[in-house]
Protein backbone atom coordinates (compact mmCIF):
# COMPACT_ATOMS: atom_id res chain seq x y z
CA UNK A 1 0.00 0.00 0.00
CA UNK A 2 0.72 3.94 0.06
CA UNK A 3 -0.28 6.70 1.89
CA UNK A 4 0.25 10.50 -0.23
CA UNK A 5 -0.77 13.75 1.19
CA UNK A 6 -1.14 16.90 -0.39
CA UNK A 7 -1.87 20.35 1.45
CA UNK A 8 -2.75 23.17 -0.73
CA UNK A 9 -2.66 26.33 1.81
CA UNK A 10 -2.62 30.05 1.24
CA UNK A 11 1.03 30.09 1.29
CA UNK A 12 2.21 27.36 -1.03
CA UNK A 13 1.80 23.18 -1.83
CA UNK A 14 3.20 20.73 0.50
CA UNK A 15 2.75 16.99 -1.23
CA UNK A 16 4.31 13.95 1.03
CA UNK A 17 4.56 9.83 0.03
CA UNK A 18 5.81 7.30 1.56
CA UNK A 19 7.90 4.85 -0.45
CA UNK A 20 6.94 1.09 0.98
CA UNK A 21 5.38 -1.51 -2.13
CA UNK A 22 4.62 -4.77 -1.35
CA UNK A 23 3.55 -7.35 -2.89
CA UNK A 24 2.00 -9.19 -0.34
CA UNK A 25 3.73 -9.12 2.98
CA UNK A 26 6.63 -11.51 2.03
CA UNK A 27 7.79 -9.17 -1.07
CA UNK A 28 8.44 -5.66 0.36
CA UNK A 29 10.65 -2.94 -1.63
CA UNK A 30 11.33 0.72 -1.65
CA UNK A 31 9.87 2.94 -4.65
CA UNK A 32 9.74 6.41 -5.04
CA UNK A 33 6.44 7.59 -5.61
CA UNK A 34 6.99 11.13 -5.50
CA UNK A 35 7.69 12.26 -9.06
CA UNK A 36 9.05 15.02 -10.98
CA UNK A 37 7.05 15.31 -14.02
CA UNK A 38 8.91 18.98 -15.09
CA UNK A 39 10.91 21.10 -13.82
CA UNK A 40 11.65 24.35 -16.16
CA UNK A 41 11.36 27.45 -15.90
CA UNK A 42 7.62 27.43 -16.66
CA UNK A 43 6.64 23.96 -15.76
CA UNK A 44 7.04 23.09 -12.11
CA UNK A 45 4.60 19.55 -11.68
CA UNK A 46 4.65 17.12 -8.88
CA UNK A 47 2.53 13.47 -9.18
CA UNK A 48 2.56 11.56 -5.86
CA UNK A 49 0.96 7.82 -7.05
CA UNK A 50 -0.57 5.16 -5.50
CA UNK A 51 -2.22 2.43 -6.79
CA UNK A 52 -0.68 -0.68 -9.60
CA UNK A 53 3.25 -0.34 -9.88
CA UNK A 54 3.35 -1.41 -13.67
CA UNK A 55 0.25 0.46 -14.48
CA UNK A 56 1.77 3.85 -12.38
CA UNK A 57 5.78 3.48 -14.16
CA UNK A 58 3.62 3.74 -17.25
CA UNK A 59 1.17 6.43 -16.87
CA UNK A 60 5.07 7.71 -15.80
CA UNK A 61 6.80 6.48 -19.45
CA UNK A 62 4.21 7.96 -21.32
CA UNK A 63 4.13 11.02 -19.90
CA UNK A 64 8.08 11.40 -20.44
CA UNK A 65 7.77 10.52 -23.64
CA UNK A 66 5.02 12.66 -24.36
CA UNK A 67 1.43 11.67 -25.43
CA UNK A 68 0.43 10.52 -29.04
CA UNK A 69 -1.12 13.37 -31.22
CA UNK A 70 -5.23 13.29 -31.28
CA UNK A 71 -5.14 13.95 -34.97
CA UNK A 72 -2.38 11.37 -35.68
CA UNK A 73 0.25 14.26 -36.02
CA UNK A 74 3.97 13.45 -35.24
CA UNK A 75 4.32 15.93 -32.62
CA UNK A 76 4.13 14.85 -29.21
CA UNK A 77 2.60 16.61 -25.97
CA UNK A 78 4.25 17.08 -23.23
CA UNK A 79 3.20 18.53 -19.79
CA UNK A 80 6.04 21.22 -20.73
CA UNK A 81 3.66 22.32 -23.50
CA UNK A 82 0.54 22.32 -21.49
CA UNK A 83 -0.53 26.48 -20.79
CA UNK A 84 -2.25 25.69 -17.76
CA UNK A 85 -2.52 22.73 -14.57
CA UNK A 86 -5.77 22.23 -15.86
CA UNK A 87 -4.55 20.86 -19.24
CA UNK A 88 -1.14 19.47 -17.31
CA UNK A 89 -4.20 17.07 -15.12
CA UNK A 90 -6.41 16.61 -18.87
CA UNK A 91 -2.82 15.43 -20.26
CA UNK A 92 -1.66 13.14 -17.33
CA UNK A 93 -5.52 11.75 -16.93
CA UNK A 94 -5.39 10.58 -20.47
CA UNK A 95 -2.14 8.67 -19.88
CA UNK A 96 -4.18 7.16 -16.46
CA UNK A 97 -6.83 6.40 -18.86
CA UNK A 98 -4.51 4.95 -21.95
CA UNK A 99 -2.58 2.23 -19.42
CA UNK A 100 -5.93 0.77 -18.18
CA UNK A 101 -6.80 0.17 -21.31
CA UNK A 102 -3.43 -1.10 -21.83
CA UNK A 103 -2.88 -3.32 -18.97
CA UNK A 104 -6.49 -3.48 -17.83
CA UNK A 105 -7.73 -6.34 -19.54
CA UNK A 106 -4.77 -8.88 -19.07
CA UNK A 107 -4.60 -7.82 -15.02
CA UNK A 108 -8.33 -8.30 -14.16
CA UNK A 109 -8.35 -11.95 -15.94
CA UNK A 110 -5.74 -12.57 -12.93
CA UNK A 111 -7.85 -10.74 -10.71
CA UNK A 112 -5.34 -7.98 -10.18
CA UNK A 113 -6.39 -4.43 -9.59
CA UNK A 114 -4.85 -2.23 -12.27
CA UNK A 115 -5.67 1.13 -11.09
CA UNK A 116 -3.97 4.18 -10.08
CA UNK A 117 -4.52 7.36 -8.18
CA UNK A 118 -2.09 10.63 -8.28
CA UNK A 119 -1.99 13.70 -6.78
CA UNK A 120 -0.89 16.19 -8.89
CA UNK A 121 0.44 19.80 -8.39
CA UNK A 122 2.63 22.55 -9.16
CA UNK A 123 2.51 25.82 -11.35
CA UNK A 124 2.57 26.73 -14.32
CA UNK A 125 4.06 30.23 -15.57
CA UNK A 126 3.00 32.93 -13.11
CA UNK A 127 -0.58 31.17 -12.38
CA UNK A 128 -1.36 30.22 -9.06
CA UNK A 129 -0.16 27.06 -7.01
CA UNK A 130 -2.65 24.19 -7.95
CA UNK A 131 -3.14 20.83 -6.46
CA UNK A 132 -5.58 18.11 -8.06
CA UNK A 133 -6.69 14.20 -7.29
CA UNK A 134 -7.19 11.71 -10.37
CA UNK A 135 -8.95 8.89 -10.22
CA UNK A 136 -8.12 5.77 -11.72
CA UNK A 137 -10.74 6.37 -14.93
CA UNK A 138 -8.42 9.53 -15.65
CA UNK A 139 -11.02 12.13 -14.08
CA UNK A 140 -9.89 14.33 -11.25
CA UNK A 141 -11.35 17.06 -8.91
CA UNK A 142 -9.38 19.90 -7.78
CA UNK A 143 -8.40 21.00 -3.98
CA UNK A 144 -10.46 23.82 -2.78
CA UNK A 145 -9.62 25.92 0.47
CA UNK A 146 -12.69 24.68 2.64
CA UNK A 147 -10.86 21.58 2.94
CA UNK A 148 -7.15 22.42 2.12
CA UNK A 149 -5.93 19.09 1.63
CA UNK A 150 -6.18 15.86 -0.84
CA UNK A 151 -5.38 12.69 0.22
CA UNK A 152 -4.40 8.75 -1.90
CA UNK A 153 -3.77 5.36 -0.57
CA UNK A 154 -4.30 4.33 3.22
CA UNK A 155 -5.80 7.63 4.22
CA UNK A 156 -8.13 6.65 7.30
CA UNK A 157 -5.94 6.55 9.83
CA UNK A 158 -3.85 10.33 9.35
CA UNK A 159 -6.96 11.86 7.95
CA UNK A 160 -8.19 13.25 11.86
CA UNK A 161 -5.34 15.34 12.27
CA UNK A 162 -5.70 16.88 9.33
CA UNK A 163 -9.63 17.43 9.72
CA UNK A 164 -8.79 18.93 12.74
CA UNK A 165 -5.12 21.14 12.44
CA UNK A 166 -4.66 22.29 8.86
CA UNK A 167 -7.10 25.42 7.67
CA UNK A 168 -5.95 27.54 4.16
CA UNK A 169 -4.41 29.62 6.38
CA UNK A 170 -2.36 27.58 8.22
CA UNK A 171 1.43 28.49 7.96
CA UNK A 172 3.70 26.34 5.44
CA UNK A 173 5.57 25.11 7.57
CA UNK A 174 3.10 24.60 10.31
CA UNK A 175 1.58 22.40 7.05
CA UNK A 176 4.70 20.02 6.90
CA UNK A 177 4.30 19.77 10.58
CA UNK A 178 0.28 18.54 10.12
CA UNK A 179 1.28 16.51 7.48
CA UNK A 180 4.05 14.50 9.12
CA UNK A 181 1.82 13.95 12.30
CA UNK A 182 -0.46 12.31 9.80
CA UNK A 183 2.36 10.21 8.08
CA UNK A 184 3.43 9.22 12.29
CA UNK A 185 0.23 8.14 12.53
CA UNK A 186 -0.12 6.04 9.52
CA UNK A 187 3.03 4.54 9.78
CA UNK A 188 2.38 3.19 13.59
CA UNK A 189 -0.94 1.79 12.74
CA UNK A 190 -0.16 0.52 9.23
CA UNK A 191 2.93 -1.68 8.54
CA UNK A 192 2.02 -1.09 4.42
CA UNK A 193 3.18 1.97 5.20
CA UNK A 194 6.59 3.17 5.03
CA UNK A 195 9.76 5.16 5.60
CA UNK A 196 11.75 6.74 4.07
CA UNK A 197 9.17 9.76 2.95
CA UNK A 198 9.72 12.28 0.55
CA UNK A 199 8.50 15.38 0.69
CA UNK A 200 8.49 19.16 -1.90
CA UNK A 201 7.32 22.26 -0.65
CA UNK A 202 6.06 24.74 -3.98
CA UNK A 203 5.90 28.04 -1.90
CA UNK A 204 2.86 30.61 -3.39
CA UNK A 205 6.08 33.12 -3.16
CA UNK A 206 7.65 31.84 -6.76
CA UNK A 207 10.64 34.49 -5.43
CA UNK A 208 11.15 31.70 -2.74
CA UNK A 209 12.94 28.77 -2.92
CA UNK A 210 11.55 24.96 -3.72
CA UNK A 211 12.26 22.56 -1.04
CA UNK A 212 13.07 18.68 -1.64
CA UNK A 213 13.60 16.32 1.15
CA UNK A 214 13.79 12.33 2.00
CA UNK A 215 13.17 11.36 5.51
CA UNK A 216 14.83 8.76 6.22
CA UNK A 217 14.27 5.69 9.74
CA UNK A 218 17.07 8.21 10.86
CA UNK A 219 16.03 11.78 10.57
CA UNK A 220 16.41 13.46 13.85
CA UNK A 221 13.50 15.98 13.23
CA UNK A 222 10.64 13.25 12.44
CA UNK A 223 11.99 10.89 15.18
CA UNK A 224 12.37 13.73 17.73
CA UNK A 225 8.31 14.48 16.33
CA UNK A 226 7.49 11.23 16.63
CA UNK A 227 8.66 11.04 20.44
CA UNK A 228 7.34 14.05 21.48
CA UNK A 229 3.65 13.71 19.84
CA UNK A 230 3.66 10.32 21.62
CA UNK A 231 4.33 11.99 25.08
CA UNK A 232 2.01 14.48 24.65
CA UNK A 233 -0.82 12.17 23.76
CA UNK A 234 -0.10 10.25 26.44
CA UNK A 235 0.27 13.75 28.77
CA UNK A 236 -3.38 15.08 27.01
CA UNK A 237 -5.36 11.66 27.90
CA UNK A 238 -4.27 11.63 31.31
CA UNK A 239 -5.58 15.32 32.25
CA UNK A 240 -9.21 14.17 30.91
CA UNK A 241 -10.65 12.79 33.63
CA UNK A 242 -11.82 9.56 34.06
CA UNK A 243 -15.78 8.93 33.03
CA UNK A 244 -18.16 9.77 35.68
CA UNK A 245 -20.31 6.65 35.38
CA UNK A 246 -17.34 4.60 36.27
CA UNK A 247 -16.97 5.88 39.42
CA UNK A 248 -21.00 5.22 40.59
CA UNK B 1 -21.25 1.99 8.17
CA UNK B 2 -20.31 1.23 11.53
CA UNK B 3 -17.73 1.50 14.11
CA UNK B 4 -17.16 -0.80 17.17
CA UNK B 5 -14.44 -1.81 19.19
CA UNK B 6 -13.89 -3.70 22.07
CA UNK B 7 -11.01 -3.99 24.61
CA UNK B 8 -10.19 -6.82 26.91
CA UNK B 9 -7.72 -6.04 29.55
CA UNK B 10 -6.91 -7.45 32.90
CA UNK B 11 -9.28 -5.50 34.80
CA UNK B 12 -12.39 -6.73 32.68
CA UNK B 13 -14.31 -5.88 29.36
CA UNK B 14 -15.20 -2.88 27.58
CA UNK B 15 -17.86 -2.95 23.92
CA UNK B 16 -18.60 0.14 22.85
CA UNK B 17 -20.61 0.66 19.48
CA UNK B 18 -21.97 3.48 17.29
CA UNK B 19 -25.68 3.84 16.50
CA UNK B 20 -25.66 4.95 12.96
CA UNK B 21 -26.72 2.72 10.01
CA UNK B 22 -27.21 4.29 6.08
CA UNK B 23 -28.52 2.47 2.78
CA UNK B 24 -26.54 5.58 0.90
CA UNK B 25 -25.84 8.54 2.28
CA UNK B 26 -30.31 9.84 2.03
CA UNK B 27 -30.72 7.14 3.89
CA UNK B 28 -30.07 7.44 7.77
CA UNK B 29 -31.28 5.91 10.53
CA UNK B 30 -30.25 4.92 14.24
CA UNK B 31 -30.30 1.19 14.74
CA UNK B 32 -28.72 -0.41 18.21
CA UNK B 33 -25.67 -2.25 17.17
CA UNK B 34 -24.55 -3.45 20.85
CA UNK B 35 -27.02 -6.16 21.69
CA UNK B 36 -27.65 -8.27 25.45
CA UNK B 37 -27.58 -11.96 23.90
CA UNK B 38 -27.74 -13.56 27.48
CA UNK B 39 -28.05 -11.96 30.89
CA UNK B 40 -28.47 -14.89 33.33
CA UNK B 41 -26.97 -15.71 36.17
CA UNK B 42 -24.70 -18.05 34.46
CA UNK B 43 -24.57 -16.19 30.90
CA UNK B 44 -23.29 -12.68 30.03
CA UNK B 45 -23.22 -12.17 26.40
CA UNK B 46 -23.05 -9.09 24.54
CA UNK B 47 -22.34 -9.05 20.55
CA UNK B 48 -21.38 -5.67 18.67
CA UNK B 49 -22.62 -6.25 14.88
CA UNK B 50 -21.77 -4.60 11.98
CA UNK B 51 -22.44 -5.36 8.07
CA UNK B 52 -26.15 -5.72 6.46
CA UNK B 53 -28.73 -5.15 8.42
CA UNK B 54 -31.14 -7.56 7.51
CA UNK B 55 -28.26 -10.41 7.98
CA UNK B 56 -27.39 -9.14 11.28
CA UNK B 57 -30.91 -9.41 12.36
CA UNK B 58 -31.69 -12.80 11.21
CA UNK B 59 -28.61 -13.61 12.99
CA UNK B 60 -30.16 -12.28 16.07
CA UNK B 61 -33.35 -13.69 15.61
CA UNK B 62 -32.05 -17.13 14.90
CA UNK B 63 -29.89 -16.83 18.36
CA UNK B 64 -33.74 -16.07 20.31
CA UNK B 65 -35.34 -19.11 18.59
CA UNK B 66 -32.30 -21.32 19.21
CA UNK B 67 -30.51 -23.25 17.15
CA UNK B 68 -31.78 -26.10 15.52
CA UNK B 69 -30.47 -29.59 16.73
CA UNK B 70 -28.15 -30.82 14.61
CA UNK B 71 -29.41 -34.08 14.34
CA UNK B 72 -32.43 -32.78 13.61
CA UNK B 73 -33.21 -33.27 17.45
CA UNK B 74 -36.23 -30.83 18.75
CA UNK B 75 -34.26 -28.86 21.35
CA UNK B 76 -33.18 -26.01 20.13
CA UNK B 77 -29.77 -25.16 21.36
CA UNK B 78 -29.43 -21.84 23.12
CA UNK B 79 -26.69 -19.36 24.40
CA UNK B 80 -27.55 -20.27 27.69
CA UNK B 81 -27.19 -23.89 26.78
CA UNK B 82 -23.56 -23.49 26.29
CA UNK B 83 -20.76 -24.47 28.87
CA UNK B 84 -18.05 -22.17 27.77
CA UNK B 85 -17.95 -18.88 25.83
CA UNK B 86 -16.01 -20.84 22.72
CA UNK B 87 -18.88 -22.78 22.34
CA UNK B 88 -21.12 -19.60 22.48
CA UNK B 89 -19.01 -18.57 19.71
CA UNK B 90 -19.26 -21.20 17.51
CA UNK B 91 -23.07 -21.40 17.99
CA UNK B 92 -23.42 -17.48 17.55
CA UNK B 93 -20.77 -18.45 14.00
CA UNK B 94 -23.04 -21.25 13.28
CA UNK B 95 -26.25 -18.61 12.68
CA UNK B 96 -24.10 -15.99 10.88
CA UNK B 97 -23.21 -19.08 8.25
CA UNK B 98 -26.71 -19.85 8.23
CA UNK B 99 -27.82 -16.08 7.15
CA UNK B 100 -24.90 -16.10 4.74
CA UNK B 101 -26.61 -19.43 2.70
CA UNK B 102 -30.03 -17.92 3.48
CA UNK B 103 -29.44 -14.13 1.88
CA UNK B 104 -26.35 -14.40 0.28
CA UNK B 105 -27.30 -15.84 -3.26
CA UNK B 106 -30.67 -13.61 -3.05
CA UNK B 107 -28.45 -10.23 -2.33
CA UNK B 108 -25.51 -10.94 -4.31
CA UNK B 109 -27.39 -11.29 -7.28
CA UNK B 110 -28.67 -7.74 -6.42
CA UNK B 111 -24.92 -6.60 -5.54
CA UNK B 112 -25.74 -6.36 -2.05
CA UNK B 113 -23.03 -7.21 0.27
CA UNK B 114 -24.60 -10.07 2.96
CA UNK B 115 -21.46 -10.07 5.26
CA UNK B 116 -21.78 -9.71 8.63
CA UNK B 117 -19.08 -8.73 11.55
CA UNK B 118 -19.12 -9.19 15.37
CA UNK B 119 -17.33 -8.80 18.51
CA UNK B 120 -19.08 -10.98 20.88
CA UNK B 121 -17.79 -10.73 24.68
CA UNK B 122 -18.62 -12.01 27.89
CA UNK B 123 -18.52 -15.07 30.69
CA UNK B 124 -20.12 -18.08 31.05
CA UNK B 125 -19.97 -19.25 34.80
CA UNK B 126 -17.05 -18.29 36.79
CA UNK B 127 -14.96 -18.27 33.81
CA UNK B 128 -12.99 -15.43 32.78
CA UNK B 129 -14.52 -12.68 30.64
CA UNK B 130 -13.53 -13.41 26.98
CA UNK B 131 -13.95 -11.61 23.52
CA UNK B 132 -14.00 -12.60 20.05
CA UNK B 133 -14.11 -11.36 16.62
CA UNK B 134 -16.53 -13.46 14.24
CA UNK B 135 -15.78 -12.94 10.70
CA UNK B 136 -18.46 -13.01 7.75
CA UNK B 137 -17.80 -17.10 7.65
CA UNK B 138 -18.62 -17.26 10.99
CA UNK B 139 -15.07 -18.37 12.27
CA UNK B 140 -13.26 -16.27 15.09
CA UNK B 141 -10.30 -15.20 16.84
CA UNK B 142 -9.73 -14.47 20.49
CA UNK B 143 -8.37 -11.08 22.07
CA UNK B 144 -5.07 -12.34 23.71
CA UNK B 145 -3.56 -9.81 25.75
CA UNK B 146 -0.01 -8.78 23.52
CA UNK B 147 -2.73 -6.25 21.17
CA UNK B 148 -5.90 -5.92 24.13
CA UNK B 149 -8.82 -4.98 21.67
CA UNK B 150 -10.34 -5.93 18.40
CA UNK B 151 -12.40 -3.42 16.07
CA UNK B 152 -14.81 -3.95 13.62
CA UNK B 153 -16.40 -1.44 10.97
CA UNK B 154 -14.84 1.94 10.08
CA UNK B 155 -11.93 1.03 12.06
CA UNK B 156 -8.98 2.70 10.60
CA UNK B 157 -9.56 6.53 12.06
CA UNK B 158 -9.80 5.11 16.05
CA UNK B 159 -7.15 2.86 15.25
CA UNK B 160 -3.61 4.58 16.07
CA UNK B 161 -4.76 6.21 19.34
CA UNK B 162 -5.53 2.29 20.44
CA UNK B 163 -2.39 1.18 19.23
CA UNK B 164 -0.49 3.72 21.36
CA UNK B 165 -2.91 4.23 24.23
CA UNK B 166 -4.17 0.52 25.13
CA UNK B 167 -2.36 -1.82 27.04
CA UNK B 168 -3.45 -4.91 29.46
CA UNK B 169 -2.80 -3.49 32.57
CA UNK B 170 -4.44 -0.09 31.12
CA UNK B 171 -7.21 0.31 34.30
CA UNK B 172 -10.96 -0.12 33.17
CA UNK B 173 -11.55 3.43 33.68
CA UNK B 174 -9.10 4.14 31.64
CA UNK B 175 -10.08 1.95 28.86
CA UNK B 176 -13.21 3.59 28.35
CA UNK B 177 -11.79 7.14 28.25
CA UNK B 178 -9.49 5.87 24.88
CA UNK B 179 -12.19 3.42 23.90
CA UNK B 180 -14.37 7.49 23.82
CA UNK B 181 -11.36 9.04 22.25
CA UNK B 182 -11.12 6.65 18.80
CA UNK B 183 -14.50 7.15 18.87
CA UNK B 184 -14.54 10.89 18.81
CA UNK B 185 -11.59 10.68 15.96
CA UNK B 186 -13.58 8.43 14.08
CA UNK B 187 -16.80 10.54 14.31
CA UNK B 188 -15.03 13.62 13.36
CA UNK B 189 -13.34 12.03 10.00
CA UNK B 190 -16.75 9.69 9.29
CA UNK B 191 -20.24 11.04 8.87
CA UNK B 192 -21.39 7.35 8.61
CA UNK B 193 -20.44 6.99 12.13
CA UNK B 194 -22.75 8.45 14.60
CA UNK B 195 -23.73 8.79 17.96
CA UNK B 196 -25.76 8.12 20.23
CA UNK B 197 -22.96 5.27 21.67
CA UNK B 198 -23.72 2.08 23.21
CA UNK B 199 -21.38 1.16 25.81
CA UNK B 200 -21.42 -2.00 28.36
CA UNK B 201 -18.43 -2.79 30.60
CA UNK B 202 -18.19 -6.18 32.53
CA UNK B 203 -15.60 -6.52 35.09
CA UNK B 204 -12.91 -9.08 35.51
CA UNK B 205 -14.46 -9.05 39.49
CA UNK B 206 -17.66 -10.91 38.88
CA UNK B 207 -18.66 -8.60 42.40
CA UNK B 208 -18.30 -5.62 40.80
CA UNK B 209 -21.89 -4.52 38.77
CA UNK B 210 -22.28 -4.51 35.43
CA UNK B 211 -22.31 -0.72 33.33
CA UNK B 212 -24.61 -0.10 30.79
CA UNK B 213 -24.98 3.73 28.73
CA UNK B 214 -25.94 5.11 26.14
CA UNK B 215 -23.96 8.19 25.44
CA UNK B 216 -26.05 10.94 23.09
CA UNK B 217 -25.35 14.17 21.59
CA UNK B 218 -25.75 15.96 24.76
CA UNK B 219 -23.79 13.83 27.08
CA UNK B 220 -21.65 16.29 28.64
CA UNK B 221 -18.74 13.79 29.47
CA UNK B 222 -18.27 12.95 25.91
CA UNK B 223 -18.36 16.81 24.97
CA UNK B 224 -16.04 17.95 27.24
CA UNK B 225 -13.47 14.52 26.36
CA UNK B 226 -13.83 15.84 22.71
CA UNK B 227 -13.39 19.42 23.40
CA UNK B 228 -10.24 18.92 25.39
CA UNK B 229 -9.32 16.66 23.45
CA UNK B 230 -8.81 18.91 20.47
CA UNK B 231 -7.35 21.68 22.47
CA UNK B 232 -4.82 19.27 23.64
CA UNK B 233 -4.23 18.30 20.46
CA UNK B 234 -3.95 21.60 18.84
CA UNK B 235 -1.74 22.56 22.11
CA UNK B 236 0.55 19.33 21.49
CA UNK B 237 1.22 20.41 17.78
CA UNK B 238 2.17 24.38 18.85
CA UNK B 239 4.61 22.24 20.67
CA UNK B 240 6.95 20.33 18.43
CA UNK B 241 9.32 22.87 16.73
CA UNK B 242 8.94 23.81 13.03
CA UNK B 243 10.45 21.28 10.74
CA UNK B 244 14.57 23.13 10.44
CA UNK B 245 14.49 22.60 6.65
CA UNK B 246 11.95 24.85 6.09
CA UNK B 247 13.49 27.92 7.92
CA UNK B 248 17.29 27.20 5.73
Amino acid sequence: MTYCVGMLVEAGLVMIADTRTNAGVDDISVYRKLHTLADSPDHLVFAATSGNLSATQMVLAQLAEGMPSPEGGEVPRRITDMPSMFRVAQLVGEAVQNARVSLGRALEAASVDASVSILLGGRVGDQPVTLYRLYAEGNFIECQQEQPFLQIGETKYGKPILDRALQYATPLEEAVKVGLISFDSTLRSNLAVGRPLDLVVVPANPESPLIERRIGTDDLYFNDLSTRWSLMLNEARATIPDPPFMME
